[in-house]
């Protein structure tokens, strides 16, 4: 398999936790997002969307969107189970993850801070406002969440890794280099801590990535 | 099961879709979002990201997040199937769903809206700039993968209604509310038409809820 991402991608990020997860070998193409190689022809003839990551099969079959993409795995190749058995302990991971993957990291995109930038006049200072907002509000909804749900353990769901946490360990990471402030996510912060102690987790960090700068 | 929604939600209008094409019955409670009752205590008790759809199960079991909730419909009413059987079309599927749910629905709801008035001093104008454009960049992308793509059929995926189109029709339906000229979307209005003579789709449109304005 190939991934088509970008180190600081981190939904190219949540995709190679998956695959460490399941110890799946994948081999990773880099595709330039600062300097636009999204937008090319070529790239836009594996994804319309102009978006990474792109998972590309040993047959030439191309899967997007990260969720889609892990779901996929998830269904070939069930070891190192990303979801729980029960159905509503299902929908709880997987509400969690969407809360992450929908609200928060698309309103904090490269592409909606650069049309900040042009269309609404915003410098640095204005999409820094906007990055914390959102971070602030979903990460702070998330923090109450899982901080009185007993569901919450070692991880966000129990004590297995989950979909869950293949999420918010890259927005964590995003939280960081745009100088939010996390420390008041106490529960976040410990599932980080369990989770960045696993390997499949500390080789998916964007600094370890072939193509890190 | 009790959904709590509101009649403009196109997060809710899914769940609606989902639960009418399984033919399960189901009480809407209503939360007047332009009002702010998402944001009231009893309201953020149920869900703490303060939004809609929440599905409330007959055991009081509370479910977040519009694909999570239909992928836990999927799963426990499997009749009237959402998802093809094969994994990379299951994969096609959702990343199409995702495409809607991720990359436009949240860029354009309500709470990014108000918050480009209140912080950004974006008039109507500046705001229908916004919506405006990230319609046609995401439904200009859909369009173009599915017109391109041979396993789009009568619906987004072969000739079977899918998440994809229950994630399709309420973005169009807010598209039009924005004043956003869909008409190149030739393939996107084909399919519509093909989900809007399903009386699952027609019962489910906006104007039909008991808490319409």
């Amino acid at each position: 398999m190939v991934l088509h991402g970008y180190w600081r991608s981190s939904a190219a990020y949540r995709v190679r936790l998956a695959l460490n997860l399941k110890r799946l070998s994948y081999q990773q193409v880099s595709h330039h997002l600062r300097e636009g190689e999204q937008r090319k022809p070529e790239f836009l003839a594996r994804n319309p969307q102009g978006l990474v990551p792109v998972l590309e099969l040993s047959d030439g079959t191309l899967l997007t969107q990260s969720l889609a993409i892990i779901e996929y795995l998830e269904e070939t190749h069930p070891a190192a189970p990303l979801l729980p058995t029960e159905a509503a302990a299902r929908a709880r991971v997987r509400s969690i993850a969407l809360a992450i993957v929908c609200d928060l990291h698309p309103l904090n995109n490269l592409r909606v801070l650069n049309f900040l930038g042009t269309r609404y006049r915003q410098d640095d200072e204005g999409k820094t406002a906007w990055y914390q907002h959102w971070v602030n509000c979903e990460l702070g909804a998330l923090e109450d969440r899982l901080s009185r749900d007993p569901a919450t353990g070692k991880f966000c769901h129990g004590d297995a890794v989950s979909l869950a946490d293949v999420c918010l360990i890259p927005q964590l990471y995003n939280a960081r280099r745009w100088n939010c402030d996390v420390s008041a996510y106490q529960t976040l912060l410990r599932i980080e801590a369990s989770c960045l102690s696993l390997e499949a987790f500390s080789k998916a960090v964007p600094e370890r990535q072939p193509d890190s700068e």
